[in-house]
């Protein structure tokens, strides 16, 4: 583990070790259930979207790309209990990832790739993913990208190039090829046969991020349990 | 300097530092303007917070608390060219503050307190809080909230009992006590003159703090410069 395990209380009820902090996640997850069906795998993660915004609509905002809605759940639920590695964009990410419920190593691209960056003049955040991904990082990884539009285009290049990762999430904010970005995960997703969960819209960020990737833990350790079946026939068991 | 420097890119143009970094920040403030006036601090402060959403309606949900719009942005301003400790909630707030353009400490408060937490059941961002300000962290500082509602609520406590930050910025998102720790932390700063900057409603998060604190830094940047007056007569110049 490289993570801080220390604050992710607000992201995944596994994380509440008080009794203050269990009621609150408790109550939470109740007041989200009121607002989001809670029946499949998907309504999981589009209700986890809502408890990370604080916003109801959130939930429509969601896109899972796959064979069907629930593929890249499983498909990153399994990532998780195979011990990949969580690779995301920047630090804020990583902090946000719970430190419980798996065995993962949690890591954050940036840092990486200095020398391109300089010699290129592309962002940091870009060149740290294309030189991970030369080291064969991001293959059957958990890609998480909650904040720079330019690293996941990086990583839509690389799939591309033929990168498989198990399962990317991707949901930078904000102006400037956000929204944009996102469309062209789930484009080279779907011709790649990559499972991948994104939102639509300029919303999203590096909370988001962590909290829908928290969510995969947390399904991943509803499968060990054997309270979930990650196999297609009960993709949709809760 | 305890935060990690490298990844606030995407929070204030001071964290641009290749080619293509500068463009996206340009361009990115550059649509923030055609969607957010930009006339007065407080204008800063609700464009960086469309900025960190990406919801050009978010700037309608920001409040100030002060004798003015803009005494907050001014008393946090000033706060950072004294070099007063800026003090988070948690990690993923901590690692979104920009590492440039001050000198203040950046810590997060989480990991304090675990003893009080252990003994009371409340939640371990409140024992943190409480725990730091028992040490007298808190005075003159820069009071930062963007995830648990729990611990703006005890810095509100705190505030009542006599501590004095320089500003309080929280942005707690979520169901349970979010919208509600807000309307008490601009309770108290209000009776007790603390200057604070807050949302309405349940959305907010780590990226919005971060964010907005950022702004604070990105104001005393330009105050140190010369372009902004931070005197009370010069309040609105940008």
């Amino acid at each position: 583990m490289t993570t801080d395990s220390s604050d992710f209380e607000e992201y995944a009820d596994l994380g509440a070790t008080t009794e203050d902090a269990m009621e609150i996640a408790e109550t939470s997850m109740d007041r989200v259930r009121e607002l989001v069906p809670n029946e499949t795998l998907a309504d999981r993660i589009r209700g986890k979207s809502v408890h990370a915004t604080g916003d109801p609509e959130f939930q429509h905002l969601i896109r899972f790309t796959g064979r069907t809605e629930t593929e890249p759940i499983r498909a990153g639920a399994r990532a998780v209990l195979d011990e990949r590695p969580i690779v995301t964009d920047i630090t804020m990410v990583r902090e946000g990832i719970t430190g419980r419920g798996h065995d993962c190593t949690v890591r954050k691209a940036i840092g990486n790739g200095a020398e391109l960056a300089e010699q290129t003049g592309m962002t940091r955040t870009a060149a740290s993913v294309l030189e991970l991904d030369k080291q064969g990082v991001y293959d059957d990884a958990i890609a998480v990208v909650g904040n720079a539009p330019t690293a996941a285009l990086a990583l839509a290049d690389c799939i591309e190039d033929g990168t498989r990762p198990a399962v990317v999430v991707a949901t930078p904010v904000g102006f400037v090829k956000a929204a944009e970005c996102r469309t062209r995960v789930r484009a080279v997703a779907t011709e790649h046969g990559v499972p991948a969960i994104t939102n639509v819209g300029r919303r999203g960020g590096s909370g988001l991020a962590a909290g829908l990737t928290n969510e995969l833990v947390h399904v991943a350790s509803d499968a060990r349990e054997g309270s979930v079946t990650l196999s297609v026939e009960g993709a949709d068991a809760t």
